[in-house]
């Protein structure tokens, strides 16, 4: 089978503004014949490009949902030079449990390329790879480290062999004005959102807007102001796009952790404390955090330290912690130089 | 792999009157080696068609299931001229906990073709795809609305493009002499038994015997007595098929709920109040029913209106309503020689 | 302790339209200082007597809630000769699962009288029985069967030994202007709302109008046309108060479930079909209906028989039944003098 | 009865470092004959008074549990004038599933003063209410947010009406040393753990160390050094207590949040986004966040408005939120004099 | 509220053989109305004393409910001398699941004396308290070690103050003819079934039949033969009692286990691995097993000594341990006059 | 997708000893960046053959992951003539659980030969598939019956086609010189473990260690002492292997359980009592046990008769029992010879 079982209400290629919803077939205990509604809006105003906003791929990191209903919400088809798909919410019934994973169990960001026939969150996959990416030039997919991962508040990309996609890619991040970019790997699982986006070669932009699951207000205005100013340097929507230098900040500072090395793991289950803060220097060797055993107070914490040189860019968020869980990132300063 | 795992304790294709099981492979935490039991009767009797007879797809429609078990208990093979094998309760656990899906959280009825490596109800979908419907001419699957949805008890079938087995299906949806026929659309996923059956060319007979999770006496009555009547209608039991006319009664209404815009949807999360009643006529535009919200009881309710000119053929039965969910159906009512 | 530690939102003894809402202390691993708002509304409007309207005691009995909402939306206080207090659903979580309990499994209906420093359902029982129906003259508690029990539509009380409450009881009963009203017991359990309210001598009308977890248009109408009149009969809003003879319909039916033989229980757990439909007379001895034994098709189903003779008043709605579930409500039909 | 049925395996009496457990009769599922252990440790080294040292009342309130493991495990009796009584840890396995309440839903923090034969959690409460607090003369309980508010990290106390007991907790509030200082009322309940201690007239110490339930390793550092200040300035251990004006600090500032209008509850559910962060000044009726309602994206957001003039002292943690969370709490600012 | 609300659907003054049930009302998401049905036999034959005979108390201890099944089939009134009153399975729902509580979490072994207005598992207790037991002089209560106790058999009793109603427990432990006799105390919680009838007056009777959930065919022959020769012993049934030497077997050994220190707990939660088995004979000082770490397996194991001499009388079940488990009980051997 | 997403953090071809733990990707709710640690234990010495020892492939199985454990902390390079991969617990969350499935329901030992992009389970299955028994002439797989199986402990195998690997494969399982030898079928199900290990051609031993989810100290001794022993028979490790004629032992009793009538299922839910042990003798249509129905106390229970003649060696142990749980096995005794 190959058609999508998925309605879109709106027509994705019709101009003006739209709000609808994508419809999942669902069928439950409670209803017997019953869609999921995922809420799809397009704004398209002109000959510009087309970029696809996505927020909610997981339920415990609410930056991007807010940034993108506040964005639809406000914006109109005469502000807008191409097309804006956006996806407020992809992941709405783990929004709803605020957890990262599907009550299904399912994780939305390990389900792609997806498939029309295999389970919802597959079917959504399937849908956003078959009929809403081929449609756009660029995919900005809003992410945070969620209710676990405290994260200075970047914005990311993974390496592209492709040097031109690799250098908007390069663009579109630093576009974003964080005070961080970030060039990551996956530790823990494969099947990304991001990951199809780029194979069908679009300009991928992603973040970790912070997380620990809470956002400050200052957070919401660096979501929003970023977003923004992507879609600008893209020319999707109207206005010029600025750059730190204009805002009078210092430039971003590059991270790359693009090493298994730069993810310490919890070498055994137990109650974590951290000795770092984001942004804090380390050296190799140093201790980072130790674990506590809360059954034997009287037992020795074990430590963790650094394997690399580097600066902490996120720190569990969660002290209580299994064997395996990631407790610090600590990544390599790096110049954007490096990425051409 | 390409054999199915599940063991038929009785001999499908030996005479007489045969109770076993399908012996499906299970292992739990309570039971290392175990086999989930499923009931399945053979009658045979003579030289003429084979149908199978299931009821209990979905857990929380216990019409069929009773209809099945009455039937099988009392017919003997010289009352059979062909052959009927009975499975009164395909989704065992599900019956036990009275929902529609399997404790597992499958839907049955989106199981189709199966697979014999797959999980349990794709195993059995597997084996009554290739052991059970090739040995029939005849596949009666009785539905009702379930817990969740209130029906005007209706037999049914999809449109199927061959002429003679959509004359056969018409004619075997006629011979149930219930008050209503509906051709009707699958509008919450695809994988339906019926939907292997007909693309195995059989001659399908469905239902949906009223529903709201409840059977009257009087469901009772209809769904044993339309039974028995499609079986004589194709000659698998013995005595003459008889019409509605017959018994004094006027002719079946049809319906058609074959668009998308038969089936209205819930627009919000909320509590459901319908404003209509099984078989009344309604009109484009006319108010169908409307959500309340009871965290903000002052907020007017969202109104919900008829998308076509017909009959409220379906009501959702439970008024706490998920958005997405199907809270009418309204069917256009046509004549038989429409199906020609 | 004898302070109830719930805050009423709005003064229950000024005049005029308020809509505010109970704020019972929740504290839960998602919101660590929360409160659980239940909506109430206060309509004042002159010197009559005082009536507290409440629905959804059981969250899957949504007959009252929905007729509770439609009032206080449209009434203001010009219409009110009295005090008009309603809490349109009590159970806020039940409801929104559709189910009896609530999520911790209480039953709302055996709460009572409740106790100030008990679970959140004990400290909303004490709530409503000493800061609300010392408010009052007339408690109105809208019930149904419920998902699991299909009952005629009546109006219900128990029998109280005072004969002028008795005496307003009844005539209250008979206000609802339903084709049934009954004098019942309760057989499964104490802590009744209706009982609190009954041992503070107060006029309590109550119901179950349908059930089976479903609500019909018809039904609609009933709960707010019978809960309307009996307001107007004790004078709480204006408008004449009308009798079924004004209407031209003929007296109800005067049901007496009052002995534990009209309340038939299952003898053992299986799969129940009812022989009997709502309203029917059936004789003591007289099959009701037989359970089925769905691991053992072959083995005959067990009968269950009348233990008096009388009216058909309630059916168990779902078939998978347990050892010891009520499966008919067999009552003897009684004339309202009976009742002096 | 009267007798705890809880065990300690240490005597509370004896001189020196002892390290043992609370021994809770347990019957589960997986142990018939078992007991819960709580360690607790104690460090009795000369004639000064006993402090009662606590964390992980919560489960997801880690910083207190840090800190008491750490400081037990390097104390030694002769750095103890008086004694220490420590438990890490009360909620032993909330803490190991990270989670406000206890598995068995039990919130320990409203359990008090408990009951020798109620469920486990009231025994606890029960055992500490008459073994461990009568001992002491200081009691320290320390708390944070937790998962779902992130607070300025502040010691605090309820008003006590008794002068000398209450200018005792004030010094102690203030020798912690925070930033912040906040006195404060219960909105969601009672029962709770310093109630009952304050009852016995104890100086109580306790604390809000941020929340969000994460904690940065500059909280950590809070912890631990306040609590040492705060063991120091009553002379249970050794070592001068410092002021924040010996640590070339501004006076803390002190917060008055006993109104129930400083707490801003949530009028409806939906996804909160906050205008405002920790700390900031805020004047009546200005925006503080907004409610986000993700099944109709095009639904304006209901805005949130300051009831009084104050400082944010809390916020939120979780975007996503219920009818009646506390989403922002706005607090007064007030002079040490006014808690004379 | 001092009367039950449990009916007995038997006379249990009447003569004869009655086969009934305990109807304990319950109300759930699936029956509005209802009773749990608990079985009860009564059996009276003549003017002997009455013995309640009781199993199923834990549902994971299937020993005496089938020994009591098979007894109360073949026992006719003739039989008996006395009354014999059988409830073959006290708690349903935890037979059901195999499991030692309830679903509802209780403990039906800790639930006495129980109340009428408790819980069911209270309301239970509450009616064996004040209408079974005053009615018998003799009461049997079989337990065994369940899924997560290696038990060797053994008949059982506490020690009580009166000597005559010692005596006669003693001689009742003795008369179940197994190997062991064991004297214990309660490390796990009180409100007992046997406490109550104990402090009644009661001759109480119980047992460890084995364990680890399991039962072999020589322990089903052991529990039927030991319940007949005790009610033999008693006088309650017709036949002559016999002794072990009768049997031509040795004397029971008596073992004490009233000491703390006979119930080795878990240091620390982990796998456990027994050095030793039943009847062994251990030391002081002696290795009785060893704490494994999975996530370490490089650590060494935490070793378990005796803290007494004795015999293994039980062994933990259950490899996968927590901390605070009981994981051996090492009894001292008496002699029978000890008890005197 | 072909290459396995699983870290293995030793080196498996290097000498000497390692333990470290294989990382299987794991995304939360509790920890968005993580690994599932599987500890793997590498010790190499020599030139010889390389054996795989699992265990704890079923969580309630602790016998293998016991035997592992030890073995792998006491043995050093220089005792091993080849190498041995030793996994001591492959489902750790299922051990944790003592249950025989993950908490996700897989069974590990359904998941074979796995798939590097499904499941936990399935990635996991593939690594070993396509990692580690390549790598390796010999795989030891330790079982019992687990929870719900008592077994005469044995040791065992599939019948192979391959001459060569059956003759290794006898060998292999004489060797344990445990009492009794198994040739078994599977009857629940397909993807086992040594099925795979088979199909590559490795020489496979496997046990059924006794079972019921407990272990005595005596298994605990031959689980070491079979497991030594098989691995000297290979030239593994050092020393010489001995037979059970070498330890004054009578030789293995050989069981044939290879036709479906060996294995005896219940035929309908109810509460098993066995007639028969392991190890008796028994006829064709013996009575094994029967059924109880606790709900009808007086309705006869259903007897089980063997279908075969032949020796029991396994009985279930638990005593709930559902329709078709496997409840008795009865095995062919045989001659070594008929391996060949």
């Amino acid at each position: 089978m190959t058609e999508s079982p998925i309605l879109c209400s709106i027509d994705l290629d019709a101009p003006g503004k739209q709000v609808g919803q994508l419809q999942v077939p669902r069928s439950s205990n409670m209803a017997g014949w019953s869609n999921q509604y995922v809420p799809i809006v397009s704004i398209a105003g002109g000959d510009g490009p087309t970029a696809v906003v996505l927020g909610g791929v997981h339920g415990d990191e609410p930056e991007g949902q807010i940034a993108a209903l506040n964005l639809l919400r406000r914006l109109e088809p005469a502000e807008v030079h191409g097309r804006l798909i956006v996806i407020p919410c992809v992941s709405m019934d783990a929004s709803l449990e605020y957890s990262r994973l599907w009550p299904s169990g399912a994780n939305m960001n390990r389900s792609f390329p997806g498939s029309p026939d295999g389970s919802p969150d597959e079917q959504l996959a399937h849908f956003l790879s078959t009929e809403v990416f081929p449609r756009s030039e660029i995919v900005v997919d809003m992410h945070s480290g969620g209710r676990t991962g405290l994260c200075v508040p970047w914005s990311e990309m993974h390496w592209v062999d492709d040097p031109e996609q690799r250098r908007q890619m390069v663009d579109g991040m630093y576009a974003w004005n964080a005070d961080w970019c970030c060039v990551y790997i996956d530790i823990a699982g494969s099947g990304l959102l991001v990951g199809e986006a780029e194979r069908q070669g679009k300009i991928v932009v992603s973040t970790e807007l912070g997380g620990g699951g809470f956002v400050t207000a200052e957070i919401h205005r660096l979501s929003i102001s970023g977003l923004e100013n992507v879609l600008r340097h893209f020319g999707v929507i109207e206005g010029e796009a600025v750059t730190r230098a204009d805002l009078g900040k210092p430039e971003q500072t590059l991270l790359m952790a693009t090493e298994r090395d730069n993810y310490l793991l919890a070498p055994e289950s137990g109650l974590f404390e951290t000795f770092v803060d984001l942004g804090q220097h380390v050296s190799v060797g140093e201790p980072l955090g130790q674990m506590h055993f809360l059954e034997r107070p009287d037992r020795a914490p074990e430590v963790i330290e650094s394997l690399t040189d580097g600066i902490v860019c996120s720190v569990r968020a969660i002290a209580t912690t299994d064997q395996g869980d990631n407790v610090v990132v600590v990544a390599r300063e790096a110049s954007r130089s490096e990425l051409d």
